[in-house]
């Protein structure tokens, strides 16, 4: 025991003030790290390490994926003001918002909208869908943070890939024109979580030509979407 | 291919309409589980399915902790109109907090509170443990979930067995007297996450008396936290 720890019934506490505690748990981590013999590139690794932070899961260092130059141009967009735009109330909430306005961004989620609930009920398709539907309409650098819902990458690559083709979006309602057939996310932060088309959407959006950070296979979360957009600002700030 | 599956590129896109997502999501479990060969008690099998369905990760399964009858314990505390006090504001904004107030709950969470950053500094403590001992003024039963802070839970322990001889705890600002000596939590969901004092903190946790769901080790989080609690909130709704 050091000096300050506590014996507590059987268990040691380690007495840590608390400003300590953080750059404790990354010291364990990148020990951690080593001593599993996984690399994490230089420019990926505050992210990656903040991930497993959040998640005290290892599985991240081996599934999470970069486009080339991800971290530099997603700095690059929120330094230069791009707004985030995430699928869930949850991620909103853990995103630093104040961080994000210091540079002239904002973070919106749209789910909890009345208009969209009530648009995706009559069309049969999820909120988060919709949602990413009235994001496109943002005149500005748009980073997407989905940390939940497949159908928000799904509905990602259809506005992309199929501007006015696709059935599953008929009278787009927040007035999307010819003039922006060419429209594309700035950003694209992929990790939902979960069991149905999870996996298929990411290997979607891992085909396009739109920078990323992913998590491949089926783990993702709000907390891990909140935790790549933050180890941003923390960058920068 | 079912009908109104999709190909897009080389994927398959499996197509449901929104209600059965999280229908088909819970099939996909319980196969794995039964694969898996992990049997979970009837009583914690909704709660430990939805962590699952949360985080995809089918260690839950394993680590998840109940006390004797917590479920049901933890659904008469709801039914009756208990609060629930949060760690963390994301797991705040992610439970249902309109299906709690149905029963007369309320959620709160006091991380963010300036009286709480301000009284943290000045004694060189967490933000959680102090609004540990802010909620432990709360003149009803509390229902704790803690997704993030360890710290908040050494806290909870601390107020339990050694209300007046902790140094730690000093001028306790939210006025408990000593009719209040015997201050317990009502039902304690502990799942912190991390890597300091983490699986020290639920273990001093698993050594009380109070009902508890607790994840061992370090896995947890917000969403975790959240998650529990709806779960249990939608048993009853």
């Amino acid at each position: 025991m050091k000096r300050g720890d506590r014996q507590m019934e059987h268990v040691t506490i380690e007495y840590l003030p608390p400003e300590e505690i953080e750059k404790r748990s990354f010291e364990i981590i990148t020990e951690e790290l080593i001593k599993r013999g996984i690399h994490i590139p230089k420019e990926e690794e505050l992210i990656t390490k903040r991930v497993i932070h959040t998640s005290a899961d290892f599985d991240y260092a081996k599934t999470l994926c970069y486009s080339e130059g991800a971290v530099k141009i997603l700095k690059e967009l929120i330094k230069n003001g791009a707004d985030i735009v995430t699928d869930t109330n949850m991620a909103l909430a853990g995103i630093n918002k104040k961080a994000l306005a210091r540079f002239g961004g904002e973070a919106h989620c749209f789910m909890a909208d009345e208009e969209i609930a009530l648009l995706a009920k009559q069309r049969n398709v999820t909120r988060a869908a919709v949602s990413m539907e009235k994001a496109a309409a943002i005149e500005k650098p748009v980073v997407f943070a989905i940390g939940n819902a497949p159908t928000a990458l799904i509905k990602l690559y259809e506005m992309m890939e199929t501007p006015f083709g696709d059935t599953l979006m008929p009278n787009m309602p927040y007035g999307r024109h010819k003039e922006k057939m060419d429209w594309k996310p700035a950003f694209i932060i992929g990790v939902p979580v979960g069991f149905v088309n999870v996996e298929a959407a990411k290997e979607l959006i891992l085909k396009t030509d739109i920078p990323y950070i992913i998590n491949r296979g089926r783990k993702g979360g709000s907390n891990i979407a909140a935790a790549i957009c933050n180890a941003i600002l923390y960058q920068i700030s």
